[in-house]
């Protein structure tokens, strides 16, 4: 197949709690220049994927909320690949219902499934490994494109391989595990076995749908119909009707760990220079400049200082034209926005959604 | 005398850089509601010295950059009153010339001198305390008003008495003290014998006047000139003319101390509440409510939350309407407002000024 003939999706939702306030239900992740460039990891996303495919074949599952800064932000995207969900129902049915369109408009095709707020810093490497699962994909598999672990990280899923990866080289994937503790997740970075799971999927549409019918006929059977109304004037009473009945559920669960199971799916481990841009430890490391024993990061409008006296560990974020000066501090996070102020322990990142969770608990959901 | 004879001065000068960002050069302490209600503190400070006085009898003297706000904090305030310096010129000029002119509307009156940014708890107790160092200015002393100490401040200069202070009793002061190390104010505070000097100066304008010639001709000649065309058109000339020439001086080392040295000075030592609302430690003590283990200052517009999680010893002083959150933090101060925000360990709480001066060797003058 020509590289053009691929279909990509991105599923562009989640809020992103762990970077609040920067992250916000509104305004997630995605949507924010947290690349080093003015471009958002959305359009970082789009300007990787676009030489993969075409526009035309390049899909968005979003929310309502985000629907209109998607539309703005890839002005180059037809308006009918920005499929949107009413409600969001877990990633099972927005990569399914992306799926069953792109199979009404192009029967069998191979499909791929990227995250929207995922950076990658070497896209060569990345585009070949593509190239590669696209093989398999073009097989019948339902391949992943797993990450060669850097350290024993307790954020993120992992695949088992069946040997040792080799970057580049299929193999099958016997399991998909869930985020371990610290003790499992050194274990898998000895062993040389497993891969991060970043969400990446290549299938042949075709394919996934029928493993989808066979596993769960409760999402496949509404998204199916859905589909088949898509880009017709049912298209909105069709959803309507029947997206609230699709269950919540994550593909990986639903999909590729009983298939999996079954030998169906297979991997090319990757090496691009991946990263998740899930909390500010990363945001810091990756886009923060070192600046009198600080991290310092600057998103969106600048223009007034970030003053650092005698810190250690610390690292700031400014994403509003605010001076924001620390004195002695050590191992800090300091986040200015336009509308919060977020001091937190650079221990305690983790759990920024408690923040969240309180203002909504207490009835400030405009600053959620 | 009656005690609506009494003249009264407050000089409002100052920009209290260990509160930034809430204090600043061009929006000073003295006109924030750092009081607890929604006066500010240069308004409590009128509420307080009006029934020893009349707005008539009341001279506020302050620079160019604060005299439209004074105006409109203190309506009550005749505009011939608001006696506004070109430049600053340290304590003895702004006090020199407010005696001067004073002397010049009622040769020989009694006049008092209080700060603009103290805060003081029990009126009555300080209105007893006044009346009796006004008697002893009517028989030709220069009085100060000494605060009881409650704790080895370092903050503060102290005035050495001549025996054990008894409140409201009056007696010499011997010296003027620089504020002390650790150690020597835990002397003075077990001697007894020393107050905390609040600046507060009592005195016919006649003996202060007289005192000042001889002492500091250098500073009493031009103001004397100046207070004479003062109510005059040829004020604003006079003006323009001399003030460059007055030396910048304090009022303890140009007067007071000398005086004291020959037995002129005397003190009624007071116990009535007082608080130099000088850094967050004291806002934090004085105007937070303690809420989960924080202490929480609003001042001006609210209307976000301030949520501290997992915090001990954390001081957060909201000035803006916008959401403060901490997470796993301890012994912090965090002050947010419209254009800054400080993270400062309380540990530093006097090294504020650093900032500060940091802001304006980098050109940042308008966050200063």
């Amino acid at each position: 197949m020509s590289p053009t003939d691929l279909h990509v999706v991105v599923p562009a939702g989640g809020s992103g709690t762990r970077l609040w306030p920067l992250s916000r239900a509104a305004n997630p992740k995605f949507l924010h220049a947290l690349t080093g460039t003015d471009r958002s990891l959305l359009q970082a996303t789009f300007d990787r994927l676009e030489p993969l495919s075409t526009p035309e074949r390049l899909l968005v599952v979003t929310g309502v909320a985000h629907a209109t800064s998607v539309a703005r932000q890839l002005p180059e995207l037809p308006e009918r690949n920005i499929l949107v969900e009413p409600f969001a129902r877990d990633s099972c049915a927005a990569i399914a219902l992306a799926a069953a369109v792109i199979e009404e408009r192009a029967p069998g095709a191979v499909m791929a499934s990227f995250a929207a707020d995922h950076l990658i810093t070497d896209t060569r490497a990345f585009q070949e490994v593509v190239g590669h699962a696209v093989e398999g994909a073009a097989e019948g598999l339902l391949m992943t494109i797993g990450i060669t672990p850097t350290r024993p990280e307790t954020g993120y899923g992992y695949l088992r391989c069946s040997e040792p990866a080799r970057p580049g080289v299929r193999q099958a994937v016997l399991e998909f595990r869930e985020k371990p503790t610290a003790e499992v997740a050194a274990e898998y970075l000895g062993s040389g076995s497993y891969l991060w799971n970043a969400s990446m999927f290549l299938w042949r549409t075709d394919v996934f749908l029928a493993e989808l019918a066979a596993r769960r006929p409760d999402v496949h059977d509404p998204v199916r119909e859905i589909a088949r109304a898509w880009d017709t004037e049912r298209q909105e009473a069709v959803l309507g009707q029947l997206w609230p009945t699709v269950p919540k559920v994550a593909v990986e669960y639903a999909v590729m760990e009983p298939a999996a199971a079954e030998g169906l799916v297979a991997t090319v481990p990757g090496d691009f220079g991946w990263h998740d841009i899930g909390d500010f430890e990363t945001v810091g490391e990756l886009l923060g400049r070192e600046v009198e024993g600080a991290r310092i990061v600057e998103v969106g409008p600048q223009g007034a200082p970030v003053l650092v006296v005698d810190g250690t560990g610390v690292i700031a974020v400014s994403c509003a034209p605010r001076v924001i000066a620390t004195l002695g501090v050590r191992d800090l996070i300091v986040v200015d926005t336009q509308d919060a102020v977020l001091v937190c322990h650079r221990d305690r990142a983790q759990d920024i959604k408690r923040l969240t969770e309180l203002l909504r608990e207490r009835g400030h959901t405009a600053h959620v």
